[in-house]
Parts: C-alpha cells; sequence; structure tokens
C-alpha cells in the first residue's frame, strides 16, 4: 500500500543546501518533504452526466499535503466527515486538471449529501458560546457519536513495539525528516499499512480512504498508531473508522482526551520501548512483562 | 509577555493516567496540553454601534488553540491575512459569551476590510488548475508578496545557541510534552518573547500579534525560532512580519523554501546546538567558529 520513497518520488525533492557543521562548511544535496495543495471536489454522478458546475463539482477541501495517494487521501477525508460510508457510495476518484492537485470525487447519484455538514469546520455560533463541549457536540450532532464497542484486547508487550515498527516502515521520514506517518496495526502487532505527509490528518485520511476502497471499515479490531501528537481531529477521525485503540509517539491534548473517553477509544500516549501513559479505556490494555 | 505555566494555567491540565512501565504499573496524575476551539469575530467599530450582527461581528475563523493569550493570537491571525497592518487599527479585541472561546475583535470604522481576503484560505478555482505555484500566487494576489530587504547578519554561533535559549523558556513543554513553540531573539541571540501552543500557527500568531500591540512590527532585525517544522503556512506569517531569518529545528517543506526564496527570507532547518542546514539566503549567516 506505500510506494516506495526514493529521491525520485513526487513525494520528495533533491534540493541544494548549506551544511554548517562542526566538522566543517559543505554545499551539498538534502531530500526535502513536498507539500503543495490538493483540492478536494465532490459531484454526483448525474451532476456530472448533466455538466452542472461544468462538470467539475464543488470545491469541498483544500489542504496542504505531500503528493501522492491522493484519491485514498480525498476519501479519507470524506468519511471522516460522514459524507462516504461504503466503497459502492464512490464510482470514480481521479486528479483532473494539468497539475494533479485537483482531486476530483464522484458519488452515486443517489447519496445523501448534506453539503451543510461539510461546513462543519466552519460552524459558527450566533451567540458567542463555542467551548470544547460545543466542539464535541458540533461533533456528535452532525457524525452522531460513535461508541467503539470493540472487545479487542491488546497485551502491553505488543504496544510496546509498535513505534519500532512503524519506524522501519517509515522511509519518508528518513530522507526528508519532516513527515508525519500514521500505521495501522492488528492485535498481533503486525503493521498492515503506513501513509506518510507533511499534514498528520493527511495521513491518517491516507490510511483510512484505502481502507473504505479495500472494504476494511471499521476497524474493530485494530490499532492506530501516531508519530506525532493526538488531536481532537486525529480522534475524531478515529471514532469515525471505529478504531478501539489509538496510541500516540507523542502527547494527547485534552480535548483529543475527552473525546476518546466519550467514543469509547483506548487512548495511548507518549508511546516507547520502555512504556507508555493510557489516558482512557485502559480495560482494553493487558498487562504481560516480556520477562513473565 | 509569557505567563507562567503551572498545572493550574488554563493552558494545561492534570489529569488521571495509568503508566505502564518496566519499573512498574502506577496510577498517578499527568498533566496535558489544554486544545480549546477559539472563534474569531471581526466588526467596524460602527457596526458594533448599530449593533448589526448583533454586535458580535462577522466569524472569520475558528482554530483549536491552548487557552492563553487570544487577544494577541486573533491580532496576529488578522495581521498574517493583511487586515491589519498597524496598532491604531484595532480598537478592542475581548472575549465575549461565557466560554471565553470567542474572541471580539473590533477595528476602526475606516478600516478597508477586503472580505475575499478573509477567505482565500477556502479559495476554489473554476477550473482545476490549484499548484504550490497557485498556492504562492494567491497569497502574493491578496497580500502582496513582500520582499524582505533587511541587511541583518547574523552569526553561526548565535544561531546555534537558539535552541537551548528556547527550551529554557518553554515550560509549556517540559509539563505536557505537547506544545509547540515559537520564540522572537534578536541578532545577538537574546530571546525577546515566545509563546506556546498546541498548535504551532496559534503560537506564531500569538508572537506577531504581542508584537503588534507592542508596535514591534516589522521585524526588520529579528529570527524567529520554530520548536518544530517550517510549513508554507508559517513562511506566510514570517512573510508577513517581515523578518529575515526564520529558523526551525525541524525540516522545511519544499513548498516553505519556495516562498523563503522568494520572498528573501534567510531559512534554515535542523538547527541543533552541532550545526544546521541553510536552505536559502545563505549570505545573511557569517560563519564562525566557536573556537576563533
Amino acid at each position: 500500500m506505500k510506494g516506495p520513497a526514493t529521491p525520485s518520488s513526487p513525494a520528495h525533492r533533491r534540493v541544494e543546501v548549506d551544511a554548517l557543521r562542526d566538522a566543517g562548511h559543505v554545499h551539498r544535496g538534502d531530500v526535502v518533504a513536498v507539500e503543495e495543495p490538493l483540492e478536494i471536489r465532490l459531484l454526483r454522478e448525474h451532476e456530472k452526466a448533466e455538466h452542472s458546475n461544468g462538470g467539475t463539482g464543488r470545491s469541498v477541501s483544500i489542504t496542504m499535503r505531500t503528493p501522492g495517494n491522493d484519491a485514498e487521501l480525498a476519501l479519507g477525508f470524506l468519511f471522516g466527515e460522514g459524507i462516504l460510508r461504503e466503497p459502492r457510495d464512490v464510482i470514480d476518484a481521479r486528479p483532473c486538471g494539468p497539475t494533479g492537485n485537483v482531486l476530483k470525487v464522484t458519488v452515486r447519484a443517489d447519496l445523501p449529501l448534506d453539503i451543510k455538514r461539510l461546513e462543519r469546520n466552519f460552524y459558527t455560533t450566533s451567540s458567542c458560546g463555542v467551548c470544547g463541549k460545543a466542539s464535541i457536540d458540533a461533533v456528535t450532532a452532525t457524525l452522531g457519536m460513535r461508541t467503539v464497542g470493540s472487545g479487542l484486547l491488546v497485551t502491553e508487550s505488543v504496544l510496546r513495539r509498535l513505534p519500532d515498527t512503524l519506524r522501519e516502515a517509515q522511509s519518508g521520514f528518513a530522507e526528508t525528516g519532516g513527515m508525519h506517518a500514521v500505521g495501522l496495526f492488528d492485535s498481533d502487532g503486525e503493521l498492515l499499512a503506513s501513509y506518510e505527509d507533511v499534514g498528520r490528518h493527511n495521513a491518517m485520511d491516507k490510511l483510512v480512504g484505502a481502507s473504505l476502497l479495500g472494504g476494511d471499515l471499521p476497524w474493530k479490531e485494530r490499532i492506530v498508531l501516531l508519530s506525532g501528537r493526538a488531536s481532537f481531529e486525529l480522534l475524531q477521525k478515529s471514532m469515525m473508522a471505529g478504531v478501539p485503540v489509538v496510541a500516540a509517539i507523542g502527547a494527547p491534548s485534552t480535548l483529543a482526551l475527552e473525546l476518546a473517553h466519550s467514543a469509547g477509544i483506548t487512548l495511548i500516549g507518549f508511546l516507547r520501548d520502555q512504556g507508555f501513559n493510557v489516558y482512557t479505556h485502559p480495560e482494553r490494555v493487558r498487562p504481560q512483562r516480556e520477562s513473565a
């Protein structure tokens, strides 16, 4: 599922730098993570036929992303927003235009499209009352609060090994030092898929989109590992994907753990070979010493 | 400029965790970075008087941020978008409503407000032609390409010391492990101000907003240090603030260095005690060995 990450990949570019080190100053090549905008456009099948909107659909999102797996990114994004629910909702997802930075998703003609839902990110209040609780309420109101009911159990030793496994697969970071990664694991700690991107939410969207296409959603028996921090946005996407365990190598935020608590997700932070913290729903973690 | 970062601060919250380590398993307290939405509302002074929009203004942005210095965040954001240019543009910036998560900015009645400019983040194309170049063009078209013409020179040894100085000031990270920091330095490496946030763009906006209030913009003789990676968005904000040198502890993206190149900004990445890379405009960096 993961393409080769060579310097000739569209995800990386070779540039010239002045490297100033103790050992001396050299002008040399360096590999940098590519960041480009991706516009996601959405249209229904019959709209395409009628050439309404000139056949280019409605712009629903622009994100700064690393090129590659753009169709997965777009589908994962739309799944996370509650627009797509199953593979048959998608008729087609392909780049349009000369730059490759526009991805047009055609959905089946009778798919319910609540366009207001897409505007949730810009939800405004007529009074002055937005708060963290309101964010969770807004997500709940538009997406429905999903409670992840999986009986999955994971052992402590499996969890501790995940970061090394993801790191070995994370060739883009090795090349550029500038990519976030997201990995999907089974309960034995086997890596099933991973994606990298300059934006962590994009890496997650790519993972979700690939699973949607593969008919692998919801992730009832899966573990998601985030290479960075766990924010509200990533927990929202996790909730939509129905994953029972989310582990982050970095720290969680307050709103991330509030959503994890409400959605029934086990949230793990500061995951290392040496240990980790369990912030919510510890009942899924089975303590098991390596030496036992 | 930087408040105390104690666990009782609104920026941090104490939670209970299960900590599983080699040494054993304990249930203990942990300090987590607070993430809450902030809605920025904008209105002109006369609109306030007339109570149009119910006196609450127009919603221009919602960001997930760490509470604290919200007025600075809002003003910095609006400065970065080209809405505000000088301190006298701002009549008032204060929270409204019971939650503290809405910040209402009142600007002078005759301030030109191009509301389209605020919608730049959602800029759409009628054709399928968005690309990285188009992003830079869009920024240039709405904000004007600013070329930073500063003759500032910084020495290699000053640059190498910046990360340690910022780290010492970064109490929030020490508490939570989950905050980005941005620091403003003079050319001798003295830290003038720093801000932390769960979002790196918010930390930058807080820094810009504080300087706007203090009459310290543009940052002609300053260095900005980013605790993480350098993205397009952060370089855009740097360009607007007129800073000649941007240094990141993490990696830059391709689009960040393209914008830095065009805007005349010296962009440094992977800044460490042991050395760094100069990606653009190396003429401002004066190599100088510590031992010389």
